[in-house]
């Protein structure tokens, strides 16, 4: 029998619900892409992305307001500004790259032309997926949710 | 110098955005959680996260529609309908446990109640983050980002 009231609360203490306040929205993440990718300037996000100049002024100052971008003088002209991801943005990492392997597989039609390596050896990075301390990649059949008390 | 054109070229075929399309809606996302953690029926999915019937309709249909659930009849009782998660939407675990991680990390107040633990060890599963083929942590400053054809 499934204790729903469990169920309620531990979906009211979820995370998960919290990120995407911030950062579940469309033209968010695509921006944070693009950040990723080393855009700063507003003409950048705009010409590339496509994005209205009003949706995409008005995400920006969202993702400034969530500390996931700074603003700051561009040190080439000080009258323009430069957004920067802060270190909260950077830790945003993991969630774009699962959503990039899972788009890649399920939804798109074949791998994008970007590859994450490891610097020094030159290889792609290994798939995201649940591991064990080791580092020992964990099948579905493999886990198990338990409650936090029971560890 | 930045190539907008490139940059361009790339969104234009990045998995993210299409995989946005498909997940990236508050609700739709927090009806996978339920389902990752054992909600089949509307009555559970509604009364656990508070969401009004007609939306939860809506985001069901488009989540069946996109094969990241399937309907099946309820085996217990033949009149109702039971939502599964399909193998496309099993495989966004890795997505939602990046999105909770940094969700638990810069967001809400601490972690949340359930963990996935390997269940052969009992041992919660290690973050989720980038790794080397041999599944070792690398830094922000040990990744790059390299053309695909320059593999």
């Amino acid at each position: 029998m499934l204790d729903l009231e469990r169920h309620r609360e531990m979906l009211r203490n979820c995370s998960i619900a919290a990120a995407l306040e911030t950062v579940g929205e469309r033209w968010s993440f695509l921006i944070l892409r693009g950040a990723f990718n080393g855009l700063h300037h507003f003409e950048e996000f705009q010409s590339t992305l496509g994005i209205a100049r009003n949706i995409l002024s008005n995400r920006l100052a969202r993702l400034v307001e969530n500390e996931i971008l700074r603003r700051e003088p561009d040190p080439a002209d000080r009258r323009r500004v430069a957004y920067h991801l802060t270190d909260k943005g950077l830790d945003l990492l993991p969630v774009l790259l699962s959503l990039r392997e899972w788009g890649e597989r399920w939804v798109s039609s074949g791998p994008s032309g970007q590859v994450l390596v490891d610097r020094a050896t030159r290889r792609p990075i290994a798939s995201m997926q649940p591991r064990d301390a080791d580092g020992h990649p964990l099948s579905r059949g493999q886990l198990e949710w338990v409650d936090r008390s029971e560890l």
